[in-house]
């Protein structure tokens, strides 16, 4: 049998869309740059984390890994995967994913379509 | 905060899709049908479970779902975002796989990309 390990996402700009995630799911965060990271960085000729192309996004208990990947192409059409996200309070937390540059497509009855900075689709849900 | 709950793949086959994801990972399964769910078909006009348009596969401890649901619209190019997913033994897991429906679609040193039965691409890891 397999184990589901990691979500990855393709993306322009790893780092910011990282810091994105790492702020939008409780317990998760950026996984933290030691020594070997760095070393890892500089053998890939990248200035440092910013630039990093792949950047791990971690749950401090259980759960899939969010890995945010550097690709060539850009984005195209809706995704064929997305995630959904519950929430306590789907419009506060509507409003403060907002500020961490998220986008709203729709408003449904029971849930909220939304987009990260990149603009994967994702939905949020009342938590109950 | 929000948690992540659900990773929702767009499908032409729900029902077949969610019975591969199910037979994929460990711990999970698709969720049983009882009278409410089956009165929720009856509902919609469709026949049966294998007409579902939404087809949930759970897992039995922690980790997020996995929503399989019916889109009109058809897969197209790579996948935007895509699971990573472990196994103590690749090569043999990758032939399991393969028996489920999964195509392989590339084989590197450390890792193999598959493709589920509708084309979702993911990757297969060794568990270390």
């Amino acid at each position: 049998m397999a184990r589901l390990r990691d979500i990855v996402i393709d993306c322009a700009r790893p780092a910011a869309t990282a810091r994105f995630w790492a702020a939008a799911l409780d317990g998760y965060a950026v996984a933290p740059y030691d020594e070997a990271e760095l070393a890892r960085l500089r053998a890939l000729g990248v200035a440092g984390p910013d630039d990093d192309p792949t950047v791990l996004v971690e749950p401090s208990g259980g759960g899939p890994r969010v890995w945010c990947q550097l690709v060539p192409e850009s984005k195209s059409g809706k995704n064929r995967l997305h995630l959904d996200l519950l929430a306590e309070d789907p419009e506060e937390e509507t409003g403060r994913l907002v500020g961490l540059g998220a986008s709203v497509l729709a408003r449904h009855e029971d849930h909220h379509v939304l987009a990260d900075p990149e603009g994967n689709e994702f939905c949020l849900f009342p938590a109950r």
